[in-house]
């Protein structure tokens, strides 16, 4: 193990955590990302809880003692159901987000658990270790899926948190490389957390239509829509371009609620309707062209962040 | 002189480059960055031919042999005679913005200039390059003032151009510390530039009105308006909010043009208007507290960036 604050905290041989995302992130995903001396991460939030407890059981199973851990939007009403069930089935780290790092914190540590939260601010990041959360994930505007109101990109955003907190800080959004992630730890970060990358690997649960429809992405491919809702990074096809038309002709929040309608999201993720469904992503989409299983895929990474640090030399 | 791509083609000292900003980068910005062994740059955006020539004048003289470059935005219409004051004055390093490269390359070239181009996003950058440009400023979503339209943020950015062009790439937008500057070169780029950073010292020439109102910048100071004109990040001041409601209105692109009006970003980044003037800045405007003079300034960022590069270790 690397001497590093995360991999301390986390028990990690890289201070790498897989971002959990909805439809992509079961446990296949997890668990090679853990067999990988990274941070696995289970994504609940598309997750009934009969699947979510299928998952955990198969999870627990695959990774056994090695850390792992669940990702859970504080945004769905069964939430205290899941935090419940991945405590019973003996999860040790959760990630909250989309809410206040009170809610889940206190309950969190009293179980013996470690509790990290993402933010997309400085101001949020204080509030969390205020509330007595071990880390922060703190994601830029350039991310994939939801996203903060105050656009402050990655290269921006680390500074800021380290600035006002002492507990270790985790940059995410626009992480695809290890030269990506070289930048970042020089840059101030503890860690990182990917997600697109993730995504794009034989593991990830996410289907087949999506994984090919991504590698023909470009540097033009994403956009956040939707803030007059809930700020969102998308991919753009059809159903990208119906939001973008009602957003041009001034459709007020209601229609575009309405326009989103229920299940896009699972409609094209999961189920592969590249046209009529919701396709989150990041910003680096551009830059990933290949399909790898998580276990080379770390240690390219491993090796690329060894080979920049290489080169680079002091002033 | 280090081992770099920048520094080679331009005889610099350090591979940083001060951005070339309306009303702030004057002769005195300029000579100081050259002096202090970086690429001052003359902004010629905000400037008459009178007072260019007045300027060009002043600049040779403090500079005397040493690199220094003018940034001249190719949306202005007196374009032509500004190349050519600055060629009859000796300028031998031009960075041309918001425009075609194809436009100024080959006369500058055939001049025995050295061309540089603001790019946002890898497409142009290929266009640079076949244009016969030098280097490629490749500028992210989180930079003050005029912006791209795909909002691809520095990290993001810089990857997708260095797979397409073999000339050297210069990281701009969200670099204000020398921990910045070294997460960008372990990242692959071969130089940065700094704009906002270098407006917040003693030797810019925006009102004094200006630098002490951004010395209370937080993370959410700063917001890119204006899409359905031109994309601009200000700060957000009256004027701004004047912007915002007129947005959050629905307003026509006409109407926001003349909401805006002749003059504004003079109004107040020279002329000190801090509520009815454009206030054009970079998001990194919260991380900055202090206005150091320009030498004391590259030394800090010299030995922030040697510092960064210490503290970092293989995995």
């Amino acid at each position: 193990m690397i001497q590093n604050s995360l991999c301390s905290l986390l028990q990690l041989q890289y201070p790498i955590i897989q971002g959990g995302m909805v439809y992509a992130s079961g446990y296949k995903l997890a668990s090679a990302c853990s067999k990988a001396g990274i941070l696995g991460v289970l994504g609940a939030g598309s997750m009934s809880l009969d699947i979510l407890e299928q998952q955990l059981i198969k999870l627990k199973k695959k990774v056994q003692d090695r850390p792992v851990a669940v990702n859970i939007p504080l945004l769905y009403s069964k939430v205290n159901e899941q935090v419940d069930l991945c405590l019973k089935h003996g999860i040790k780290i959760f990630i909250t987000s989309a809410g206040s790092p009170k809610i889940f914190t206190k309950k969190l540590k009293e179980a013996g658990c470690t509790v990290l939260h993402v933010v997309s601010n400085d101001d949020l990041a204080a509030k969390c270790e205020d509330a007595g959360v071990d880390a922060v994930i703190a994601e830029g505007f350039e991310a994939g899926g939801h996203n903060g109101r105050d656009e402050l990109t990655t290269l921006t955003l680390i500074p800021l948190v380290k600035k006002r907190v002492s507990i270790p800080v985790i940059a995410a959004g626009g992480i695809a490389s290890g030269e990506a992630i070289a930048a970042m730890m020089v840059l101030g970060a503890d860690g990182v957390q990917m997600g697109t990358r993730f995504l794009m690997t034989q593991e990830s649960s996410v289907h087949e239509n999506y994984k090919n429809l991504l590698r023909e992405s470009t540097s033009h491919s994403t956009e956040l829509v939707m803030k007059k809702v809930v700020p969102v990074r998308l991919w753009k096809n059809e159903f990208y371009q119906k939001i973008k038309k009602k957003e041009e002709s001034d459709a007020t929040k209601e229609e575009l609620v309405n326009l989103l309608g229920k299940g896009r999201a699972r409609k094209g993720m999961l189920e592969g309707d590249m046209v009529e469904g919701e396709l989150e992503i990041g910003q680096v989409c551009g830059l990933i062209k290949d399909l790898p299983k998580v276990d080379d895929l770390v240690k390219d990474l491993v090796s690329q962040y060894n080979l920049a640090l290489s080169r680079i030399s002091k002033f």
